[in-house]
């Protein structure tokens, strides 16, 4: 490394700021004007200094870096489903890539956060796991069984029974807030009832038992087998929500009876679950909303409670909305913050980006990719509205998929295009993302017959694997997720730990829940009962 | 989460520590005594004070972590060659089956350093980058381009004029420690003229010309396009390296001559590089090993410069190697430790886990996770022997690979073996770990054929991937590498950041190199020339 003079310092000022800006300009998604060429780099990566004045920039930023021993007043939680940490990558080289640049040196909001962590993600009875046991993992503070929901290990699988018993209950961070006394909100863009955001107050053995209809369809008595609608309006934590916005309306209609957009319910109870939500606020100032224009008319300042449902089952992908009707992810979390920052004693707030999770399960990796920039949008939003010095925002996802970027592209090639290197076996052309399963892999040899054969075995050091499974949908990934962190007691995400960690450090910041806190750092020591 | 009593919180000492002390114990690598079956999970696990109980007992711990603002006296970087952060999840759970766990929970002994951060890879020219360019950003702080090393990107593959103009050097953190008077060395599996090792004193427009058979095989004049066992062994950062400890022999020694397995030297310029090395080392006290006893038999105490050449080629898989010759990487960096430990100004120690990346490229996942292992255990060994207080130590990997974690396996189902669970299309069979391309690819739709067609363009939003390419060697992957810390400044490793910033970062705690440091942190104000 060559002395840096005092004039080339102001280089700093001019290049190292430069990626730094690619973040805070953002334009709604889209490939419109991109062309197949790989976009030139800047000449001026081939100077030493620009690296060094970049990482020397950096590193006055790092060292400038304080702990915040602030109690949180507000925590919002933001949850990528699926938002693995190749998803990270790609999605800020499509970003950068929307904007004209050639896209790996750009950055995702979130990851100007000053503090990062790994969560390992696996559940008690899986390796690779769902987003239900890892929504109980998360937002409760203990890892469970696949596919349930805010119930301990104890309950397994579809035992309806043992999930309805409150001794397996799990309560979420949610509860914990409002048993502090402050405002509670959930946004996602798939619907309400689905396993990421009933993590924040239902218990239930099965994440499918989204509606009464369901349940009884799974051969339980949706009587005393609870749905998830129905915790969502009639139990405690649910009731509770100031704010609860995303799509899922059929899951709170009855059949025969359609919702705003002409599809029709699905329970069998008879019940209109919206009206009852109406109803039991009516003492209250509280809004139900069903599209963009609704959303954005709401009178924040004069309504305690909103519930926005804005499409019959998961909310459009941002590219395949009509943006006139449904609000963007950004919109819903800007209302929601305007909401609850009305709480006196503060907030917490759960915002879901859902929808990069089902682009990956398709395999289709450009819509997974732009609701990742949805997402960071969506954080974005949240950050300027909010202050670091009472308000901490976790940004993290509840597990991977298996997507890879993979090959030797030149720098700025277009991320969603084929590498432009090719195999050197057949000589052909492959794409830079690929998956390891899904709905677009190929033909591949018949495991179980040589498995029968006893002519290979996998766990022999010798086994060469295989690159591709026919699946319908691609599945998860057992890798760890990032946590990214900004606010009070953000310091304390950082190493490497299980999932289940992430609500006991919140806890901890917002003097909620029984564990140790910062305002009463005793408290584990000091039995209740 | 319910309150937690006195009582139990004696679980916590029962409970919590229970993961903690799997990774203490290390057993050999290996996968006999192992059965297909999947492990009992352990039923603690259904009661959610386990969990509770865990994390708060880490939430404690996180709590004690304080910031070390010690000078660096010593600082050991450990380089795990394509340790993706898929590769740390598998190799953990492979360690812990190793030990008759489930493994999920099991931790690599460097998982538990305080501080993480995650390091983007990609290299001027290339979105997706190799080992060279990613050595002179990790260890000379400049992003350059591909298969180039210690040079700026102002030159390009094969430029070898270029490439040996000082004016385009890019000086290693072992040059700037070499300036502070403090002793240096590297440890390897690897050849030592390598891509990674090379990093730490070579300057070269191609990382293959490792001797002067292949300068001269790549039509260049090996006379003026020095290779890098001459660098190594003449060029004055190679000079003055204490330990130097790895395999390839071959390209130190003359063609005809035989090393000491009877394998042939391929320099054409007829020097034996080894004797020229004990030549300059002469009038100090100087030992070359060839085998693991001579290795074990030198007095570090009174031996002043070391160097060991364990293999003619590549050191072997430790799977694969014959224990009594090799010695293993830890043992090799124990050496090493105690050969610099006596270094009044203390040390700068590259250690690379070379073999992991090999056992991705072969898709042969057993050995890459097994070699991660082997890593892990070396920065054990090396974290025993030195001290927190005066000892910096990072642990990164240079790039990702393209294995996935898929599926959705129970819980203690073999990393190596075939899933649990089945494909949903065609009813078969799949192991949980696959690449993205590699020899184990089968056939695939015929990429170039649809481009012409222009029937298929990746880069529309409702593109499907593919999940399969063959290649002889499967490839690196583009996403991120993690970044873990211990010891004096080791917090400002927390965050997302470029990879070059990592030797900054560095050079800041152990006040070398010319940027800002702890000891003079205005230094970059006050130009030097």
């Amino acid at each position: 490394m060559k002395s840096l003079s005092a004039v080339k310092f102001l280089g700093i000022i001019l290049l190292a700021f430069l990626p730094a800006t690619l973040s805070d300009e953002f334009h709604p998604s889209g490939s419109e004007g991109k062309t197949r060429s790989t976009r030139a780099t800047n000449t001026a990566e081939e100077l030493a200094d620009y690296w060094n004045f970049d990482a020397q920039h950096r590193l006055l930023h790092q060292l400038t870096i304080r702990p915040n021993h602030n109690v949180a007043k507000n925590v919002i939680f933001f949850l990528g489903d699926g938002m693995s940490i190749a998803t990270l990558a790609a999605s800020r080289m499509y970003l950068g890539q929307l904007q004209g640049h050639t896209g790996e040196e750009s950055r995702l909001f979130f990851e100007d956060f000053p503090y990062t962590g790994l969560a390992k993600t696996y559940c008690v009875d899986k390796q690779i796991p769902d987003s239900a046991c890892t929504a109980t993992a998360y937002l409760g503070g203990v890892k469970a069984n696949y596919a349930t929901i805010g119930v301990t290990a104890a309950v397994k699988r579809y035992e309806c029974e043992k999930g309805q018993d409150a001794a397996n209950h799990v309560n979420s961070i949610a509860a914990w807030a409002q048993k502090a006394g402050k405002g509670t909100g959930l946004v996602t863009t798939a619907r309400v009832t689905h396993a990421s955001p009933a993590g924040v107050y239902a218990h239930t053995a099965y994440r499918e038992w989204e509606s009464d209809a369901i349940v009884e369809k799974s051969g339980k008595d949706p009587k005393t087998c609870q749905d998830i609608a129905s915790q969502l309006i009639n139990n405690e934590t649910g009731r509770k929500l100031k704010v609860i916005m995303g799509g899922g309306r059929k899951k709170f209609l009855p059949k025969g009876m359609q919702d705003e957009d002409g599809e029709e319910g699905e329970r069998i109870d008879g019940v209109n679950l919206i009206d009852e939500w109406k109803l039991k606020k009516k003492h209250r100032s509280a809004a139900y909303v069903y599209d963009r224009d609704g959303l954005l008319s709401v009178d924040t300042n004069n309504t305690s409670y909103l519930l926005g449902l804005f499409a019959s089952e998961h909310m459009k992908y941002s590219l395949e909305a009509d943006h006139e009707k449904e609000p963007s992810l950004a919109e819903m979390t800007k209302t929601a913050i305007e909401m609850l920052s009305k709480e006196k004693r503060g907030f917490f707030l759960f915002v879901e980006g859902a929808k990069i999770d089902m682009g990956h399960h398709r395999a289709r990796a450009h819509l997974a990719l732009d609701e990742t920039v949805q997402f960071a949008e969506a954080i974005r939003v949240a950050t300027e509205l909010t202050n670091s010095r009472d308000t901490l925002i976790v940004v993290t996802a509840d597990h991977s998929h298996t997507m890879s970027i993979a090959g030797y592209a030149d720098r700025g090639n277009d991320i969603l295009d084929f590498s432009t290197s090719k195999s050197d076996v057949d000589n052909e052309l492959y794409t830079t993302l690929s998956y390891a399963n899904g709905p677009g892999a190929m033909s591949r040899e018949n495991f179980t017959e040589i498995l029968q054969r006893g002519t290979v075995d996998p766990r022999s050091k010798d086994y060469t694997y295989a690159g591709t499974v026919p699946m319908k949908n691609e599945t998860h990934g057992g890798d760890d997720v990032a946590v990214f962190a900004n606010g009070p007691w953000a310091h304390l995400f950082g190493g490497l730990y299980e999932q289940n960690l992430i609500p006991h450090i919140i806890g901890y910041a917002a003097c909620i829940g029984n564990g140790l806190t910062a305002c009463k750092r005793s408290s584990m020591y000091r039995p209740k009962n």
